[in-house]
C-alpha cells in the first residue's frame, strides 16, 4: 500500500487554499494548514477533517514550530505550498518604507523561511515537493507597486536557486505564476460579471495545475508556470 | 455522450509523438499523424489504430491537403500537435545558407502553416487546442546552432502571438519547451546510463504534461511550459 | 595613426540608418550603404560622401557581392549593422503564407546571412562589431502580427548564438530593441503631436547608443539593450 | 552656463564606485559617497575633492539624514547610484535565517530606501537619474545562493516598477547588470591571469556605461543592460 501523502499549505485562507486544501484531500492526502489566524478556517477544517496550525511566516521560530507540530500531529510533510503574501499600493514617494518592508518579508523572506523547513525535513528523506504561488507582479513591475514587485521577483530568485540546488536532490521545486484575478463570490457581483464568463481564474483549476506539478514523473520536471483566464490581456 | 475528441501530431516519429499518439488514444481520441514519410510510422499506426498522412510542413498546399484529410477521414481535429523541427550544426563561418534557411522553415514556418489552418478550423468551431514543441533553443541561443535558435526563437514569437489572439476566441495555444535529451532506446547503452537514472525525460512523462495543458481549464490557461530532468544543469 | 573605420549599413533608409551613417561619418569613420533601391539613397550619400549598393538581403550571392564592393572600394568594414525588417498585419486565419514567409525571411534570414558575410571576414581579422535591430515584437508576440514575432524573436535567436560563438573570438554582436515610435517628419504633423514632446523615438539618439555599443570595452560587452520613450507604457 | 550636476554614489568601496566617482567628476560633476565606514574613501575623497557620508542604507534615519546632509553640502543630487550587496553562500538547508534576510535588505531594501528619497527630491525637481548595479543573479538564480538571487531579483522588481513610475516623470531609471567578474587588483594574481586578458569586468568600462545610459536623450531611453566580458560563458 503507497504510503498516504501529507501536505502542508501555509498562507491559507477561503480562496486559492482552500481549493488546495480540497483536491489533496480528495487525493487521498492528509492536509494541514497554516495561517496567522487559523480561526477563520474552522469550516474548511470540518470539511477536509485537517489541521490547521498558527503561524506568522516571517518569524523563523514560528516556521520551525509549525514544521514540528504538523510532522508530530500528521507525519512529515511531502507537498508544501507557500501561498502568503502582501502588498502594498502607492506612488514610490508616499509608500511607507516600514509597510514596504513587511510587504517583501511576507512575500519572499516568509517564502525562504518555509522553504527552509521543508528542504531540512524532505533531504534527508530524499523525496517531495515545494510549490511557491506568484503573481502578475512576478513577470512586471508595475508602477505604484514596488514592494509587490520586490516580493514576487524576489520569490522567483529563490525559487530558482532551490530548483536548481534541491531538484538533484529529488525534491520538486516550482513556482505557479497567477496572471490575473482569482474568482472570489465575496466579490461584488457587477464586477465579477464584467470580465464575462471564466473572466477570473477559478481557484479549483488552479489547484489542478499544482497537483500536475507534484503529480509530474521527475524525469520531466516544471519550475515554472504561468495560469491566466482565456479572455486576459497580457 | 461527450463527442470524440480527434487529434492530429504534425511531424511524427517514433519518439514523442509516438508517445503523445498512445496517451490521446488511450483518452479515447481518434489520432491522426502526419509526417513526411509515413511509412515508418506503420507499426504505430496498427497500435492506437489511427491514419497517417504524408505532409511536407513547409509546403502551404501539403498542409491544406492534410487537414482536408483528416477531416474528412476523422472529422476536424480539436487538438493539433506541431512536433517537427531541423537543425543544423556549425560554425556560422561555415553553415550553408540553404540549410539554415531549411531548417528555419521546418522549425518555425512550419508550425505558422499547421498553426494556421489549425486556426481557420477551430476558429469557426469555437474551440481548439494547439501546442508547439520547443527545446533548449527556446530559451538560449547557443554558439555553433543559430539556425536552430533561429527556428526555435521563432516559433516562440508565433506562440505568443497566436495565444494573445486565439486565446480569447476560445483556443487555448501552448508551447511545451523540453530542455533535455528525450529518452530513445535507440541510443548508444553507455550514452543512456551516463546520466543516471531519469536523467533523460521520459517521452510518456512529456505526453502527459501536454494532456495536462489541453485539459485545463479555460479561466487557468498556460501558454508556456519548460521540462527538464530532475538532476539537468540550467 | 589610427586605421580608419569602416561601417556598413544594411537595410538603409530615411529613418535610423541616415542618423546611423551620419553620427558614423562624424566620427571619422567610411559608410557604406545598402538597400534593395539604393537611388533613394542620393541625397544622404553626398551628405556623408559615402557608397551605396543594391542588396536584395535575403538572396545569399546578393549579400556576398555586396560585400566584396565594399570591401573592394572602402576596405573590410569592421562594424555592420542589420536594420532591415518586413511585416504584415491580419489575423493568422487571414495573411498570406507567401508574405508571411517574406517577412521572416527579409527579418530574420538577411540578418543570418548578413551576419554571416560580416563573421567570415572579421573572424579572420580577430575583430569587429555586429549590431542589429530588434522592435517590441522582439519582446513580445503581439496578435495579428505572427509574421513579425516570428521574424524578430527568431533575429534575437541569431544574435545570441553569435554573440556566445563570436566574442570569445573578440567580435561584438549586439541587438537594439527598439520598443515604441521613431520619429519622422513624414508621419500626420496631429499624430507626431500626439505623443507629446520626445514621446517618439529620436533617430539620432537611438544612432548614439549603437555607437556606444560599438565603442565599448571589450571586458565590459553588452549584447542587448531596449530603447523607449520616458512616456513609453510598457 | 549649465548647472553642475551633483552625483551620489551609495555602496561606495575601491572597486567599481572609486571608477564612477573619478569618471564623474572628470565629467564636472560634485561626488559626494556613502558607505556604513567612510574612513576607507579617504584617499579617493581627495583625488576627486568630494564628500563622504556614513550611511547604513537600510535604516530609513540613516538615508534620510544622507539625502539632507548631501544636499546640504553639496545641493540635490541629480545622478544617484545605488551599488550595495550582501550574500551569503551555503545549503538552503544550512544558511542562517538572519544571514539571509540581512543580505535580502541590504541588496533590496536598500535600494528602495535609496530610490524613494531620490524620488522624493527628483519628482519636484521634475528630472534625475537613479542606477543599480545588478549581477549574475539578477538573470539566474544560482544554487547554494538563494539570498543573493531574492535580493538582486527582488531589486530588478524595484527598478521596474520604478521605471515605469518615475519614467513620465521625467526620471530615468536603469539597472546595470554586471554579468562576470570585476578587476580588482587585490585579488590573487594566479587568479586575475587566469581569464586571459580582459577576462575580468574594468570597472572604468562599466563606469562607461553608467554614465551614457545618464547621458541619453530621453527619447530613448534605456532601463536594463547586461554587461560581460568578451570571454564569459553566459
Amino acid at each position: 500500500m503507497a504510503e498516504q501523502e501529507i501536505a502542508l499549505i501555509v498562507g491559507a485562507g477561503p480562496g486559492l487554499s482552500a481549493s488546495l486544501a480540497r483536491l489533496f484531500k480528495k487525493e487521498g492526502m492528509k492536509v494541514a494548514l497554516a495561517a496567522r489566524s487559523p480561526k477563520k478556517l474552522d469550516g474548511l477544517l470540518k470539511e477536509i477533517n485537517g489541521h490547521a496550525y498558527p503561524c506568522d511566516a516571517v518569524v523563523p521560530k514560528d516556521v520551525e514550530d509549525l514544521f514540528n507540530s504538523v510532522s508530530r500531529d500528521n507525519g512529515e510533510p511531502n507537498l508544501v505550498v507557500y501561498n502568503a503574501s502582501r502588498r502594498i499600493h502607492g506612488p514610490i514617494t508616499a509608500v511607507d518604507p516600514g509597510e514596504v518592508l513587511n510587504a517583501i518579508l511576507v512575500t519572499c523572506y516568509g517564502g525562504f523561511l518555509v522553504g527552509q523547513a521543508a528542504a531540512k525535513r524532505m533531504v534527508p528523506a530524499g523525496k517531495g515537493t515545494i510549490l511557491f504561488t506568484g503573481a502578475s507582479a512576478s513577470i512586471k513591475g508595475f508602477p505604484n507597486s514596488a514592494s509587490f514587485a520586490m516580493g514576487k521577483m524576489g520569490l522567483t530568485g529563490l525559487v530558482q536557486s532551490m530548483a536548481r540546488e534541491l531538484q538533484p536532490q529529488n525534491i520538486h521545486v516550482a513556482q505557479v505564476v497567477i496572471d490575473g484575478g482569482i474568482y472570489e463570490p465575496t466579490r461584488d457581483a457587477e464586477r465579477l460579471k464584467s470580465r464575462g464568463p471564466d473572466g477570473w481564474l477559478d481557484p479549483d483549476a488552479i489547484a489542478q495545475t499544482y497537483l500536475n506539478l507534484h503529480r509530474q514523473h521527475r524525469s520531466a520536471w516544471a519550475s515554472y508556470i504561468e495560469l491566466r483566464p482565456w479572455t486576459e490581456k497580457f
